[in-house]
């Protein structure tokens, strides 16, 4: 366990950790205590029908969704849902490398997760905790996506309605590349020393390049042609580089960061049909809105529609916006009024 | 000067050396002894009017227009054209930082070069060595399109025909930080030691990252997805990078690649025109073919289209192809017969 002030109350508003107990995972790894943080908005109603459950991204926490998508006025309005946000296992709130007391799995001994590791997780965390057997909603971003088609996947008679948002349910090969030419900017920082830093401060080379890498697969050509930073209150390209991508990435840990990019790497709703994608999404039984953004440089609208496709009555809903992926950062003003529209349309469904 | 067995007769058939003496460069460096290597096919006409001249890319040398562009049933046909492909400064053939004898400019001291002072030296290198005042065509992909443009602009009179393929005029902020990243990976490595490393070898850790960016932002998403490395023979993605992309790129020389992307980076036809990108593309009066790719990541077709636009009587004339930009290594079959079939055109087009 290394200290990083990242990962803090302080940094992140409002969190508990729940402890599910053992869990085993599906490479054969067992985190002995898998604590969730969990971060909740309102109240669960009598008929418990008003869960919302919103998994995380790469990189991300509950906080952006805090910040940015929960609250009133948006779709997930805290007086008419109880939203649970869940962070992944390996992001650095939940049990993750660097902030695990035992020593067994802790730094570069941490066990391989698999994104269905984690929608077990939270499923037990939901059922044993919240006494909670079925979501109105799962929607997650990115890596949040992954998480909610393996919920529709996996428990289809607990997941009412899905939005998966920028990602996919099978990881693609580009994406698995990309992914690792991130995990390469920390592999290759002699202080990363196979995982054994004292410090992720040791790691800061390799994480500023990092950084650098999401700005140009992250964003688009066209937010860095529009200077979109400026929305963001910056002044120069250099300013944004400097003052936002690096202190956003550099602050945190890199085994959580690589924990994180191998079930990233390896997002497979097939795993639960023999490689059969088409069989796998057509289970999903929840009201599906499948919603990649326009410019999205590494999960491409047409990648999410062929899977779109794939799911029974569901809907592509595609959100406009010149940011790119990262536009999940609610970077231009008009992102997040389109998600609320679209969610508003599928908490609308009528579902029992 | 350091050995290197890539930047050889073996792999490169045909080029000769031409010195063009003493070049001023616009940084303020100096290359007290340019030596350009030049390959050619055909003869010139009596009327000089069949000459086209063919700068190169990042990375690349006259070699790929060799293998895949010029020939008998290509619109670069040498039977009827006087063909000059010239390297650039710095790619390893002609003067670079690892093949000069020149210690005061050798490896880390090497001057900084624009793709103004390529654009000086093949402007002289024509009209001094070859006797050529007026080009019947110029054309060149990427780092190449960046020289086509710049002979343009800068010799309006001189460049009958352009054909600027997958490339801009005016370098794109994203292709600036695109590029930073691929130097990134070289300068990270402990062996690249400022520049001044003994063998390129000594930064095989750094090249071969950089190859693999290329591998996420040269081909497209939809090259890997298709599995479009098969077409070259490959069985596997994996052999694909360790067996072509790899190999590639950790042959070539480090601080060449720095010199070349440097250019790139600053690549900008408007420095003639106070930042007026308009008013320097208004000054073509070369009958101009503007050739994006249509799947390239950082070379969209809507920032080659809004160039295209600028340039007076210009057609936007896109390449489809699912490679991406290195679709430029003519990888997919459909590739060089659009090329030539937009060539032609162009050649037919009359001009005097």
């Amino acid at each position: 366990m290394i200290a990083n002030a990242y990962y803090s109350h302080e940094m992140h508003e409002d969190f508990v950790l729940v402890s599910i107990g053992r869990l085993d995972l599906e490479e054969g790894g067992v985190l002995p205590d898998c604590r969730l943080a969990v971060r909740t908005w309102g109240r669960m109603n009598d008929a418990k029908d008003n869960v919302v459950l919103i998994p995380t991204w790469y990189s991300g926490t509950h906080q952006i969704w805090a910040d940015a998508y929960v609250g009133p006025g948006h779709a997930l309005d805290p007086e008419r849902y109880f939203i649970v946000c869940v962070n992944q296992i390996g992001n650095g709130l939940s049990t993750s490398p660097h902030n695990t007391e035992d020593s067994s799995i802790s730094m570069s001994r941490f066990p391989r997760v698999r994104i269905g590791d984690d929608v077990v997780a939270q499923e037990r965390l939901m059922r044993e905790h919240f006494g909670v057997e079925r979501l109105a909603l799962v929607v997650g971003g990115s890596m949040g996506a992954q998480q909610t088609y393996e919920w529709a996947v996996r428990f289809p008679k607990k997941v009412l309605r899905a939005a998966p948002i920028a990602g996919t349910a099978k990881n693609t090969p580009h994406d698995f590349l990309f992914t690792e030419t991130l995990n390469e900017q920390i592999w290759s920082d002699p202080g990363w020393n196979g995982g054994e830093y004292a410090s992720n401060t040791d790691v800061l080379d390799g994480l500023t390049r990092h950084a650098h890498l999401w700005g140009t697969m992250g964003f688009s050509t066209e937010f860095w042609k529009q200077q979109r930073w400026s929305d963001l209150g910056f002044s120069t390209q250099e300013a944004f580089l400097v003052d936002f991508l690096e202190p956003y990435f550099t602050a945190m840990d890199p085994n959580d960061l690589l924990t994180m990019a191998w079930k990233w790497q390896r997002g497979d709703v097939s795993r639960h049909t023999d490689g059969d994608l088409a069989a796998a999404l057509g289970r999903i039984t929840a009201t599906t809105y499948v919603m990649p953004i326009s410019e999205d440089m590494f999960f491409p609208v047409r990648d999410c529609a062929a899977e779109q496709a794939l799911v029974p009555g569901s809907e592509l809903r595609v959100i406009d916006d010149v940011s790119g992926h990262l536009g999940l950062f609610a970077v231009n003003a008009g992102f997040i009024p389109q998600v609320d529209r679209h969610l508003s349309d599928l908490l609308a469904v009528p579902r029992t």
